[in-house]
């Protein structure tokens, strides 16, 4: 029997209040900061703190697995790519370290199911050797869900417990485009041939496979569209699971995550039915070119910071957003009030425009 | 007499051709880093190098001055603040302060026009107190317009010389939207109410003085829109004319800049008149709220990176958007290839499927 995740109770909403009034008082015009404004007074919300504190331990996990219907030509790439950038992560060279260095976060991948062995380190909470086929077998038992949403939320506590306070999720396996788009189409009740993508980029028959693979899934997905754990069994994987009680769990611990991709996403949406509220805690970090990750965006009602064409996971698109999010923390608690600093405001100009009638004729 | 700008000649096309060629090589689907991978390949031409190298001395110029407009009810503040403003970024309080931190930039403030004594580190540069009303008078005079543009000049000269390998421009007077908009409105000939923003955050009956003063300003900018020195001298001011000499000149030096919001970008559409092909060293960072910021972007043929409701000024939206390039030159610069990190590529995947059709049945 798999535990309850939650309860999720918002962030604070009196703390969320202070910054908004702080706002008005630094050394900017009310919301000349757009969305950054509301950016810092969701973190201060989040940490219970106004002002915010500049995150100290943002951290990305990728989440590696494989999948049983990349052996149907749904991809780009074979299934050994999965296990080889797991060694290019730990190795500092694809695209998820770069951008981690950038943004000021670092990397643990951990492999799900991964279709390899691998070392007691990245394979600490390994569930099997690829999910099944979900297009004609359930991706996992029922052992292997409980197992997959517990690895999920023992990452989760792992990095909590050693002071993450921002996380990322990010994806990697060849294939996975396919059940997160299964995930997203049945849970917002769309047509397969418009929530189909091009993954890593495959051609015109790879993605008529690819849109046949996700029919086929559908049909035995939709009939669980309630049951958001037997709909990660049946046709999501064991890489997606752990991600979805990640998700769930951060929340519950009330950690703020910057969300990825499709994948990521997909996990989200089914995390959020988990653990309803979950969602107030998670920032959209991206949009990619995916058609079911903006779907899965406008069902969660999270709008992205960036919209800028990416579409490879690994954490890549949320790195790339990051910094805004630290731009919106140090903007909310560095900057000196109008009192502070001995800056008119625009009431004083009130005044002064009162005082001022002959200066305009 | 004043001297030309330019020549300006394009980043290195060749070099940009290699960077291209890199990011096939890179340990990812071809193209899925999407817009990164073109800013990367732009960081690699403007530096002539690829792949590119890290930004070591981005650098904010913020540029400060008064307007006798301001004097006319088209802002919500007063003009004091202006150089109250100068002593907070002086004093590390104001917004771009907090942004470059995060940014890894540093912070120059000059004081070209404002409306107060200053001291001779921020006013070295300094063409007079205050411009011109432009609704009714010159902003300047010819020999203050010849200053003006020398002394944008002058400190892209400056910059570049102390290393600057980025450059922003920023914004700092009060009023200075409403001439802003009268160089845009006037080179891409859109009528004042379609042009006209909030700026600061005026009220409507602010709003329509605005407008007004922006009618009658237009009447006297009209006939010199193909004349963009005359433009800046009449309906301008020595702030954005300052601007436009660095933008401009930092372009013939082969400087990449990122752009901000309506101030600069005005300066920069006056600069590519002054230096044509300037526009191709510089980057939009982000679109404002401010509607002539959009046309005057579209003209420029440049697309912002982020779009969240920003309309501060400083620099804050190009600083907000800088990481986004830093991201762009680590994954070009950083990332292992396929044959460095032993990972296969989808060629080998095509081959994997030529030998493959048993399996899928």
């Amino acid at each position: 029997m798999i535990d309850g995740f939650g309860p999720v109770t918002p962030p604070d909403p009196d703390i969320r209040a202070a910054a908004a009034q702080r706002q008005q008082q630094l050394t900017k015009p009310v919301g000349a900061l757009g969305r950054l404004e509301e950016l810092g007074n969701w973190v201060a919300a989040c940490q219970g703190v106004c002002p915010p504190e500049q995150f100290r331990r943002a951290r990305v996990v990728v989440f590696a697995g494989d999948h049983g219907i990349a052996r149907h030509g749904v991809s780009a790439y074979p299934s050994e790519v999965t296990a080889q950038m797991v060694a290019n992560f730990r190795a500092g060279g694809a695209a998820v370290n770069a951008l981690a260095a950038v943004a000021g976060a670092t990397v643990r991948v951990v492999d799900i199911a991964v279709d390899a062995e691998t070392d007691d380190v990245v394979g600490a909470h390994k569930v099997r050797r690829s999910s099944g086929s979900i297009d004609r077998e359930d991706a996992l038992t029922p052992e292997e869900i409980e197992a997959a949403l517990a690895a999920g939320r023992a990452i989760a506590d792992e990095e909590i417990d050693a002071g993450a306070d921002l996380l990322v999720a990010g994806d990697m396996g060849i294939g996975n485009t396919t059940p997160a788009t299964v995930l997203i189409a049945t849970l917002t009740d769309t047509e397969p041939i418009r929530a189909v993508g091009r993954g890593t980029g495959i051609d015109d028959a790879g993605w008529s496979r690819k849109v046949a693979a996700i029919r086929d899934a559908m049909r035995r997905a939709r009939p669980l569209a309630k049951d958001p754990v037997e709909l990660l069994r049946v046709a999501g994987g064991a890489d997606i699971a752990a991600m979805a009680g990640f998700l769930a769990h951060a929340a519950s611990r009330r950690t703020p995550v910057i969300l990825d991709g499709v994948v990521v996403t997909a996990a989200a949406l089914v995390a959020e039915d988990l653990a309803a509220g979950a969602r107030d805690w998670w920032l959209a970090g991206h949009r990619s070119t995916e058609p079911a990750h903006a779907l899965a965006l406008g069902r969660l009602r999270l709008e992205p910071l960036i919209d800028l064409g990416m579409r490879l996971g690994e954490g890549s698109g949320a790195l790339t957003a990051l910094p805004i999010l630290r731009a919106a923390v140090a903007t909310l608690a560095e900057m000196s009030t109008f009192a502070e600093a001995g800056v008119s405001t625009s009431d004083d100009s009130a005044e002064a425009e009162a005082a001022r009638p002959d200066l305009t004729k």
